[in-house]
Order: C-alpha cells, then sequence, then structure tokens
C-alpha cells in the first residue's frame, strides 16, 4: 500500500502514520518527492484498512497496490480450472452452450423445452422454478414443484440442471433434488449469507455479475464462496446498467478477457437477459464466444409467444439450432470446439 | 397500456393482438395513424404483461401509461404518512437526524456514542451489528452480541435503535431484541425473500435504495414489503452509482421531490455512504434537508480515527452538534422544525 | 404522440390540448380509460413539441410513437448503403479492417506505418494530425505538417486516410489535402456547428458514438449531417462510459445490431479506444466482427513502446496480421469476407 | 508517479523503467515489497507519460500522485477568486441568481423576461441566442439578431449578460455585442479548440460540465481555457447523466463541495437542466446553495407554455420571486447573502 501524504502534512503526522503501519507488522518505504512525501508499506497490505489510514490526519489518500482477492486470483493459480459437471467439462477448450426457458410452467413445458435443448446439441439445461420478479404482483415461479418438473424433463433427456436459489432456506431442497448448478442472481451477487450458504456445499455455483458491480466487487463476491471451501465457481456476464434505455442492459464483453486473465476460473455469458430481446440474442451470443466466453446460458422456449415470463427474449427451437451452428463455426476460429 | 404496431404489421396481426387484449379482460380503443395503427388497452392495465405483448407478430412496442405501484403511490393515498417509532414522529412537519456509529465495536463505545447522540438532540440511533463488507476478510460485524450491547447502550439514553438485517433467519432475533427500525442495505433492495419476510411484521423498514435501482425499482421493492401488510416504510437515498471516482457514490438529490410527489411514505437521506467522506457529510446534508427530505442516517463516531469500518466516513461528536444547528435554522427556513 | 392526461385533469384542460394539437394541423384521437385520458395526435407527430405539450395544464406525459431521425432511418431506405472510399466499398459483404497509428509523429514513423497497415492487408488508413487532449499540457498533434507526413507516406502505399477534424476552420486544409474520410471524435459528436459543416461537403464522415450518447442522439447528431447533403456516413462505436474503472470504456457491442436495425449506413467499431489495452484488442475485435460491425478502426504502431500518445493501447505490425487471420475466419463463418 | 512492476518482472526490465525515468529528470526511490517492487518517482511527475508507462515490459500499472491541473487548482491558489461581472460579484460572501429565459424569442419576451429578472433581485442575466439542439429539425435559436433583442433589454433593465458560445467563428460577435459572460454549454465541454479560443480573451467564462465528465477531466477542460491567459472561470453543475429514466439529468450536489475543495474559482449550479421539470426547480436550487454553491443559472419565463423551447422546465416571474425568498433565508443559515 502507498500512503500519499498531503503537502501541508508535519513530520508528526508522518510519524503517527509510520507506527499504525508498523503495528500491524509491516515495514515501510519513505520516499520525500518535491511536492508530497509517500509511505510505502511493505508486508501484507492486505491487512492494513485504508479507510482507517485515510482517516489519520495529515493523509490525503491510501492506494491499494494489490489485488485483494486471492483464491480466485490467476496470480496464485495459473491454470485454467476446468468444472467437471456429472461429466460436462467446464472451462477448458471445449464450450458449453446451456440452454432452457426462463421458468418453469408445465411439465408438457418442460418436457419440450429438454427435448429441444437436446436435439440442438446443448449438454446442459437451464430453468427457473424461483423468479425474482420486480413487481410483487408478477408470476413468482413454480417453486417445488417447478423443481421436481424440472428436474424429470431434464432426466429423461440425460441433462444436468442449473437453476437459481434465492434463499439460503431453500439450500436443502436444491441438494435433496440433486441441482447440478446453483445459480446466484444478479440481483443477489452481494447477499453476503446466500454465498456464505453456497460456499458450504460442493455443487457449482454460476455467480451472475450484479447489475452495476465492479470486476473487483464481482471477483469478491467469488472470494466469499471459495473462502468457504467450495471453489467450483463460474463467473456469468449478464450485462451491465448503463445511461442507454433503447436495451435492457449492455453486455460488456470486455469483462471476458479481463476475468480470463484475472481469474482461473470458467467465464460464461447470459445474451439473452443482456439485450433483452431475441433477435439480439444471435449477435451478442457470437461475440461472447469470439470474445473467448467458456460458454453461454441462452433462454430458449418452446412458443415463445407463449412464455410466462420474459416472453420477448427466448429464441424458438429452430433459432438455436441455427445459432448452435454459427457458434460452432467461431469456436473453431479460435482454437475451441463445440460438440 | 398503448400497443404500437410496426408499419409492416397486417390486419391479421393486429386482430391477433385486440383478442389477447380482451381475453384479459379489457377493452380496445384502435387509433390508425398516418404511419402506425395503435391499440390503447381500457381497464386494468396490469393484467396485461408488456414482455408477452412485445413478442407477438406485427408488434413494435408496448407501452405502460400507468405506474405498477399501487400501495405505496402517492395517487392512491394523498396525505403524507406519519410513522411513529416509539413516540418520535417521522414524516411529519418534524425532521428527524438518526446518527450513531457504523459499527458495533464494544459497550464502551456504544455508550460513548449514544450519550453523544443524545446530547446533540438527535431522537434516534443508527449502528450495524451485521455488517455487509465487500470483503470476506473484513470485520463482518459484532452479530447478536453486537445486537445486545446496541441494546442497552440506547436504552439507557432512552433512543430507539436502528440496524441493518442482511438475512431472514435472523428476523426473530431482532424481533426479540426489540429493533424500531429494521433497515434493509442497499445490496438486498431486490432480495425479494427477505423484503416479504419484513412485509410480515409489523416493525418500521428502512428501505435503502439499490446502487443502480431506478425509482421505480425502489417504489416495487417498497410495494412487495406492503403487498405483505406492513406499510411502515421509509425510503432512505444514499448515493448512486455513476462513472465518478473522486467520491463513493452521487448523492441523488432530486430523488427526493420526486418520491415526495410518487408516495406518501416518509423519505429520508445518507448523506455519510454517498459521499464516503467525513468533510463532504455537513454539504450533503444540508442539501438534503433543503431539497425536503425528512431526516438523515449520518455516522458519527466517538474517535473516528479508531474505528473499525468506514473510519474517514463518520464526524465526531461536536460535528454532529454544529451541523444540526445548521440543520435547525435550514428547517425552519422551508416551514419544518428539527427538536 | 400519445398525451397521458393526469387522473384529476379536467374537460376544459383537455380540450385545451386538444386545440393545440388540431393548431399544428394534427387529428386526435381520443380514449377515455377507467384511469386515464389519452389523446392520439394523428399526422406527422414531429411538428408537435413533446415539452410544450407537458407544460400545458392536466398533461401527465407526452410519449413519441415515431422515431426522430428519418434520412438516416432504414423504415425510409431498406437497402445497406455502401460507401465508396476511392474503390474501397465499406458496409456491404466485405468487411474492411482500417488500421495506423494513434497520432502522426514522423515521416519515418508514418512510412513504417503505412507499410505494415499495407502487408497486414488493410486497405485503409488511420492517423491523427489533430489530437483531442484532456490536458492542455499534452501533445496536441502534428497539425498541418502532420497532414503532409500522413498523405505521403499514404500515397506510397496507395491507401486512402481516414484523419479526425476538430475544428470546423480546418475543413478547407482536410480538403486541400485530399482526405478520403473524415473522423469526427467523440468528444465533438454534438458539436452541432461542425456537424453542419461537414454536412456541406461531399466526403465520407466517420461519426465517433459520444461517451455517453444513447443510441438515439447518435442516430440524431448523424441526421444533422445528412440533413445538410452528405448521406456518406459511418457510425464508430467506440466504447461508453459505465462505473466500471477496470478498463477505459465498456465497448457496447449490442449497438451494432441495433444500429445495423435502425439505420442502413454502416456500423465499424474501435475496439483500441474501448479498451485501452492492447491486450482487450484482440478479443474485442473478433467480438465486434462477430457481432456483425462493418469494419473496425484498429491502432497499430510500428513500435508501440515508442508512440508519442496512447502507447499502451497500439497493436505491433505481428499481432495486427495474426489477428487480420482470426478476423477473416470469423467473416467467413457469418457469410461475410475481409480481402 | 508510483510505478508497480509486475510479480513477475525482471531485473533488467525493473532497469528499463528506471533509465525511462530518470531520462525526463526525474530521480528514482525504490521499494522492493514482499509480492511487488515500486518504483517511486522524484521531481515533476506531470513530465512522465502514463501510458508509455504502462506500455514498457514488466510494468503492472503506474499511478499519478498528484493532480494534472495547476493554474486551477486551490493546492497554488488557496484564497477564493472572485470574479467581477460589470461590479456583480461572483464567488465571494455574496451568492449570485442569474436568471432568463432559455432561448431569445422575440422582443417583448425578452423585455418582459428582463423586467421580471430584475424584479425578482436577480442582478446577472441570461438567455440563448444560438441553441445546442438534439434533432437539426429543431428551432436553433434566434441567432444574431437574438442577441442584439438580448442586448437590448438586459440594458433597458442595467443587468450583464451570460449567453451560450458554440462556435468559434462567433466569438467576434459576442465581443461587440459585449457579452459580459460567455457560456460554454455541456456538449462542447471538451470542444478544445473553442477552449482555446475563449482562454484567449478577457471575459468571465462559465464552463458547463459535460453531460459525463469526471470532476477531473472537468478540470483539465477549465486548464485549458487558464493555460489561454482566461483566468475568470466559473464551474456550472448541471446534472449528470446516470441510468436512472425518471428525470432529464441527476444533479451532482456532492460536486459543489468538492470543487470547492479542490479549485479557487467559483462554482454554480443550473437546476433547470438537471432536473428539467419546473417543479423540481425549488428543491435542487436550495439544495445547491444549502451545499455552498456560489450561484445558481434559473430558467425563468414570462408565460412557460408558450416558450420556444424547453417549456416545461422554466418557472414563472411569480415561483422566481417566491425562491429567491427561501434561497436568502437558506444563504443567510450558512454564513452567506443574497442582496
Amino acid at each position: 500500500m502507498i500512503i500519499v501524504m498531503s503537502s501541508e502534512a508535519t513530520e508528526a503526522q508522518l510519524e503517527a502514520v509510520v507506527k499504525r503501519v508498523k503495528e500491524q507488522g509491516l515495514d515501510v518505504n519513505i520516499s520525500r518527492g518535491t511536492e508530497r512525501t509517500l509511505i510505502g508499506a511493505i508486508g501484507d497490505e492486505r491487512k492494513l484498512d485504508q479507510e482507517l489510514l485515510e482517516a489519520l490526519p495529515g493523509v490525503e489518500q491510501a492506494l491499494h497496490i494489490l489485488k485483494p482477492y486471492k483464491i480466485v486470483a490467476r496470480e496464485w493459480h495459473k491454470q485454467d480450472t476446468v468444472i467437471d459437471i456429472k461429466g460436462v467439462p467446464l472451462g477448458g477448450r471445449q464450450v458449453q452452450i446451456i440452454s432452457g426457458p426462463c421458468s418453469v410452467e408445465t411439465r408438457e413445458q418442460m418436457d419440450l423445452s429438454a427435448a429441444a435443448v437436446k436435439a440442438a446439441g446443448c449438454r446442459l439445461m437451464r430453468g427457473g422454478a424461483f423468479k425474482p420478479r420486480t413487481s410483487p404482483y408478477s408470476f413468482q415461479g413454480a417453486g417445488v414443484e417447478g423443481l421436481d418438473m424440472f428436474r424429470k424433463a431434464a432426466d429423461k433427456h440425460g441433462l444436468p440442471i442449473v437453476t437459481e436459489l434465492m434463499d439460503a432456506r431453500q439450500l436443502d431442497t436444491f441438494l435433496e433434488y440433486g441441482v447440478e448448478v446453483i445459480q446466484i442472481g444478479t440481483r443477489n451477487m452481494q447477499n453476503f449469507d446466500l454465498l456464505k450458504e453456497v460456499g458450504r456445499v460442493n455443487v457449482p455455483v454460476i455467480l451472475k455479475r450484479g447489475m452495476s458491480a465492479t470486476i473487483s466487487e464481482w471477483l469478491m463476491a467469488a472470494e466469499y464462496i471459495a473462502a468457504g471451501g467450495n471453489h467450483n465457481i463460474i463467473f456469468c456476464e449478464r450485462g451491465i446498467r448503463t445511461f442507454e434505455t433503447y436495451y435492457r442492459n449492455v453486455l460488456d464483453v470486455t469483462a471476458i478477457p479481463v476475468l480470463k486473465k484475472e481469474t482461473h476460473l470458467p467465464v460464461i455469458v447470459d445474451p439473452s437477459h443482456a439485450g433483452g430481446k431475441a433477435w439480439m440474442v444471435p449477435a451478442l451470443s457470437r461475440a461472447a464466444i469470439a470474445a473467448g466466453a467458456d460458454g453461454l446460458l441462452v433462454e430458449m422456449h418452446p412458443n415463445p409467444c407463449e412464455a410466462w415470463c420474459d416472453a420477448d427474449q427466448a429464441l424458438n427451437p429452430q433459432e438455436l439450432i441455427k445459432l448452435m451452428g454459427e457458434l460452432r463455426g467461431i469456436a473453431q476460429v479460435i482454437g475451441r470446439e463445440i460438440l
């Protein structure tokens, strides 16, 4: 950590800061510049509290030099982590397209969906039984019964399932139903109690980016899960909130190469929630794979015009098949593959 | 709701949309313009699903005309709601300054804090026992023991308490300790399961605005609480996330008159978390009261340089007393008062 | 336009609004809903002033139904516009990669750059003679002498040039030097006097998106140029400003399919300024082409570590060659080509 | 400047960086930490190019310690600058409310406006003759004839005038008409050629903040003017662009205390363009003065419903008089005054 003293700081103030740093077991290097004096703290800077130091008299600012995340950082784990989801690898050379409807509606809809997911060549299936809705008066998901419909439809077609957990009190039910991948939604990215709970189980977790979370906050949210012992974490970029109003969110494609540099964990993209319209999904999906994403979470519905939720953003089965073909071509160009 | 048909929509597509609207029990008014045909849905538009309609062939867009919130809307409840917190009114002519430390640390610190809050003339006290921290390696709050320290210190000085609830599983403990006002933090504004839980109890709730929540989403989050039966909701603006990096958040002072227009519920402001620096707090506090806020949530610590959390944003007791004097003057100018 | 009357509007207020609309030569359709009365204005709504209508007593809001842009809109011109730049087509099946250094430095640097651009297979060259710099103390560009160096180096290798115009008073000089494509930078996207000037000449214009311009504002800025008679406009997405601080800007890849839908004009992307770091450029370039961009504006410098400006975002010649190979593959997958 | 070497940097890379820094005439301090080696550059860091250093092999990041602005910085000029506008002081104890219509329409409208401005007790008048409009098809201002109308109406009532300059080619006309304060609009905050031109004249300049300009960029834009010799600069906060859609912009009230700390120059606020609605103006105006602004730029129209531009954001003369009374009270509470 670098502590910048203000141009009017006294020698006594400088000494008080040095004393504080040394009390935490770190050493210091003092650099007297022409306009400012800097204190370099040598040792584990994670022990220093930036805000506390900035509250000391004479301090202009305290700057972190090291990244605050550790277990999830590539600096400490050079190799790409490949997560095994019931035999389906995520994070390696193979790119995985996870597809399915926004929400679980009926047994028939789930069966048709699973068949279409399988037919398109996808190896993992998504679907929501518990739905976070902006309005308390909107359909809130089919709940445990939905989980049961999802499980049965997916099993029939041999597909591991991905579904969202919104409340720690539902975790046992998720384990009972053998959910293969637990999704933490964008609104819960910093629901720290929930992160701690999924950190205690041994199930892969998709951690969606908060609507306006920085890369650093997102990595720290993952660090909450990792610190509990669960290192099977998959980042999912799903669009960020900006000033633009033409589309729901702005897919942050830059986050893909940046995360691949900062962390060894897999990075996938949700092009459906990002744009919010089915006609945008193919372009965004291609962009994500071209930028190096390890997979996608794409909404598909056997009959989008009848969907109970987010109807205008789901592909239909034919559109999914066409998209898969394009993605395969792009994966190949960059040395990867989609089975 | 207004449904705009695209310039190339066919008559059959128009009829299909009309049929859908009528199936929900609404009537229609068709307006054929020179470039577009519009369908006006007459009746309770909350029954119509915008996304579903936009997914129908030939539809360009569907526009809501009515606000989606109801219980919290001023349109349905013209008078200002005044919430009674153990005899302290919030939301009427009197402005309330709620003060106290960021986090509960020790019995001594809480006792000094409560004494200082009281001495400054504040009638409600804040303090965090459970702390949402960006890093899993930071101090996470003193927990239930902290709640106990807070309760005792506040009782000694006759101050009702405000403290943050992060997990539905802790609600019973909060009730046991007789927490007078439950705070829902910015990261949990759309933790819908938590909102539903506090909607079931009869304790006033401060609902902080999500870091990048729109006014409409915020009102809908309150509607979740209200729909459960608890109408004692207090909105708290605490700064929003923008591109600016000089300060932590941008205090959205415009939200104050806007909320006062849209809802009958009280609106307070947290100037401490907005700016993130103690030296910004007086200016932001004065601005909030001048703009019409019903109260403030101001961090104060008996010895800011020793605070365990957010050290650089707490006022010291003397600064709080000085600020109270200025706020009293401003309240008076706009026809309100601070006791 | 739809005008929504407030729930408390009187009949007289309704009539006053209707009168206003009719004075502008439009007809009205009145729809009396259960909670609001709506007035639909039938005719050319561009004649109505939204703000003026919203200022009338009893009006809650006025909503535009039509897009405010016309010449640039695909609605009025279905076919893709292909712009001919001295024989190089932009906007059709062929994708164009425009490359070159951030700024013109020396004759030698420009000659090496032009040779490298040519060698990589690019058919157009970029370079800045007049540079918009945040600080008045930074290098402001080589000016007219730079233009001369650029012209000569490009001519030697048969490359049409793209360079930024910052001041209307320099336009004659640009015409004298035969600049083939005039670039309007992000900071000048709404410099309306400059837009009007380039609207009067017959030279293709690259219009970069303002740092926080909405799609609609961007299209309207192009409409300023088009209204002057110059329809050779190329949109260039270059990243938008958000809360994220890890990278300079967020490349808005969604803007590509959206613009392709809204306008018939070509859309290119500047991956270099978006990310701000050379190591991000390949991923962003691939994403842009995969999403359907008609071209790129990529910074390349013969010796990046010696560049006078934006040194850390330029590719070196070898990196550009490698990137061109990947882009060719992606273009092919989506039915396009790079020569 | 602090240069952070990556954890894998070699000794030779370190030496190459040190050589670069020394070539610019600065000295170095090397601090070898447990995980990173840091190089502190001692001397005038403005000579170092951050991007160039970050492009060197082995460098992780380069951090500026000093602020890049100088003439406008309070660090170099401790006292508040008071600008004299034909005898009206701006920037001292007295707070100035500058009022008038959005745009100059007719001689009668300007005469009524000037009379109302005077009657409300304001000492400076605003009005736009050249208007930056999003659409090329909207009213673009009355131009030079408008300037003439404005001049005459203001002179009749003894009011110095504030009006916007959009194009450097109009500067001579502005000087001819004796414009007392030149306004640079939000869209031109980084129109560097225009800034340089107004830096050469001896007329006070109001520099509006760019829609998404950071505090630092804004100060640097002012530095452009100051570097030309004109130090009579007034900052004007007018709302920033965010994700919120309920109101046009978010008034950034935090910018007021921050600018007062960073610069010695006056800071005013435009509450009219910030909110975009007349009913928000009183609350925002009070907040701005309470936060410490040196003045306001408030739109007032003798008959808002007939205004040719921004009709729904202008106060009427009576509303302005009422507002002035509240602002006088607030100014007094914080030790300032409005005559």
